[in-house]
């Protein structure tokens, strides 16, 4: 771990993390969006079998599959599933949006119509790992919104598989479309459609690097929810907290990939030093550590702050995508924390918590996207149409002042369609 | 204007409208980017010089190019944006969005904590016309969601000025940041930051295809908006409705782009003809009417359905910028329409109030991607942050479920941050 002391006049200038990209990658993904454009279902089948090295011909998972799945794991399993879906709509609830409509004194009604979008495809991201998390995380808020169409596409073993967890995860959920296909061609489909997969109008959930850039370059043919960095932790914390409830959860983000950032603020000294102690110790005893222990050596940081709004500066610099604060005075913290994915307060808020159980989408921004991104929500699910229905009276008493606006920009026609209409009224 | 019959049994398919891409505009952008990227302020002056032909050497707007643009615009001028500033500034009061919380029986705290944009760029474009609206519609949902820094860019006409209509709307919102820079080098700017134009976190407004490939590039990097494409009008009518009302509203957006579209969707024969003949009158009496001409030549449609549910389907088809309702029961066909930017209802709300005076912004999705993106609101610019506090009991409650999950999950270290946090509570 790097120590950085900053001075009291320092300005602050983190270590930009910002996600480099990638050329090599960047053409790939072109290359392979354009050959799942044209070739549909074949170039899936071609391209799973490149980078899944699985040959998978039908792509939606059958009842069977799912039966098998429910096979294989344990009832605590599926007693976590079904209790982390529960918090998870419970908290997504409070997040549904209404139409609405305000009336003017001249009988005009203005209003937004809140709509469900209609078809929405979820990125599930596999590999080292199964992320039946993933699945939750991303559909509630979808199904919350009342979405009618939802797909879930995520990349298969070698023997074409998807893991159970995933797969019981979405069938509690009530999805029935779930593809067995992964990284940037899953985001084509998405995006295009193909013989056996449809189009969908918004994708949405993190993937590795491939899938990021794909979301990217498909943006505005589909919507997306965000791109996708490696995880991120910032901890927030004063000489009075638990260095080795820090350490740990400096690790479980750690863990994730060998790009994920793992960094303490601190005004304490000897907190700095006993949390790298902690992180030493927790390393040793933990099982296949490479990646976090690859993590923590390139992007792990102590940033030792001369005072407690220095240290305010740099969590809002870093804007991380998770903030845990352990400080004395919490609450006063949140107030000045300006730029965070989610916020996690106090010793019993693990970072953990909120990946799995507390309630809010673990999807969450990264890279410094917290000053304008938004955690995955219910808002992410629905769309706004503006209406208007202008009564007699209203238009004309705007009329004069919109054929003002309308010459004064020079748009002839549009003062005329306001003069069609007084003229027919005078009639 | 081309004529297309729908029998019964017809699926609906209109034209595609959407934007083909250009590649070499793609690549004249990435190379604007770069350049001012590496060049900052050099690389706008000399952009400015090749693009807008003026000689600029300062880009913000001074007191005395204020006090000159109030000078210069007449008194009914200036209080019709006033009125339009008001107006828009209610509508989007209506739209404030607050943080929440709520508790869980077992002492948790869980919410989303609202936060507005630090710092936003706002483009308004300039060329063909001055668009003061554009102004008032792009600053008034960040100014009514409390974003600190907000700046204006637009393109200076070969004098080194912007129209005065512009400056007086800017002024009158008290936006003090305004540059006389436009096209893809205001984008750069906005999105790198040059020694005279600060960095900014999301970037709005419409602009031409150069402004809107530069917004797609930097997306990421900072915020944007939506990509914007040439301006949509549908006008939904049955033979009730009043054909030189239509045919108006029609052309008053045909006379923004020889791209933009105008359509007729009706089960009306008589009154597509009447439209139609209407359109060729008017066409003929309004002065300067060549880029409207050609727009109705190219993407003037009329869609004779032989339902109305039929005609329904043509319109969320289309997924269009604005969509007029002049049937005899415009409520019920609100509640189908699924696809929209904004909806128009009823004779006197001409699309043109919307343009100028009614509330909502004007800056709308086009190109069919209403499917998905929504007008531009004050939640264009705020964020939003979780907020997750477990109290002892609750992390405790959940702890299990928790690390079962985890383990499926293969993360060891996050299930080791939680039972840290258990070993230290037995202690």
């Amino acid at each position: 771990m790097q120590f950085i002391r900053l001075e009291k006049e320092d300005t602050v200038v983190p270590k930009n993390l910002r996600l480099q990209e990638n050329e090599k990658a960047v053409q790939s993904v072109a290359t392979i969006l354009e050959q799942v454009k044209v070739e549909g279902d074949k170039a899936l089948v071609a391209l799973t079998k490149q980078f899944d090295k699985a040959t998978v011909s039908s792509f939606l998972v059958t009842k069977e599959e799912i039966e098998t799945a429910y096979g294989t794991i344990r009832n605590e399993e599926l007693d976590a599933i079904k209790q982390a879906i529960k918090n998870v709509t419970d908290y997504h609830e409070e997040q549904i949006k209404t139409s609405w409509m305000k009336t003017r004194k001249d009988g005009s009604l203005l209003g937004q119509k809140v709509t469900p979008l209609e078809a929405v495809g979820l990125y599930v991201p596999g590999g080292k790992a199964a992320y039946p998390s993933s699945v939750i995380m991303n559909a509630v808020p979808a199904l919350v919104a009342g979405v009618e169409r939802i797909a879930i596409a995520s990349p298969p073993d070698p023997f074409g598989h998807l893991p159970a967890g995933v797969l019981v995860a979405a069938n509690e959920l009530g999805i029935q479309s779930i593809y067995k296909v992964g990284g940037a061609q899953a985001i084509a489909a998405f995006a295009f459609g193909t013989e056996s997969i449809a189009k969908v109008d918004k994708i949405t959930g993190p993937g590795n690097q491939y899938v990021a850039l794909a979301k990217r370059a498909v943006f505005g043919e589909v919507d997306i929810d965000m791109i996708a960095g490696p995880s991120e932790i910032c901890v927030l914390a004063d000489e009075g907290a638990n260095p080795s409830y820090i350490a740990a959860d400096l690790l479980s983000q750690a863990e994730h990939d060998e790009l994920a950032s793992a960094i303490l603020v601190t005004t304490s000294n000897s907190l700095a030093e006993a949390v790298r102690d902690e992180v030493i110790n927790q390393l040793n005893e933990l099982p296949n550590s490479e990646i976090a222990r690859q993590a923590i050596s390139d992007y792990g940081q102590v940033f030792i702050c001369s005072s407690a709004n220095q240290a305010i500066d740099v969590v809002n610099e870093l804007a991380c995508e998770h903030v845990e604060i352990m400080t004395e005075d919490p609450l006063e913290m949140v107030g000045k924390i300006k730029h965070a994915g989610a916020i996690f307060i106090g010793p019993y808020s693990a970072e953990v918590v909120g990946d799995y159980m507390a309630g809010p989408s673990h999807v969450l921004p990264t890279n410094g996207t917290a000053r304008f991104s938004s955690p995955l929500s219910v808002d992410d699910f629905i769309k706004k149409t503006s209406v208007i229905s202008y009564s007699k009276a209203a238009f004309q008493g705007d009329a004069q002042a919109i054929m003002t606006l309308a010459r004064m920009e020079g748009l002839e026609a549009h003062a005329r369609a306001i003069e069609v209409r007084l003229k027919e009224g005078t009639k």
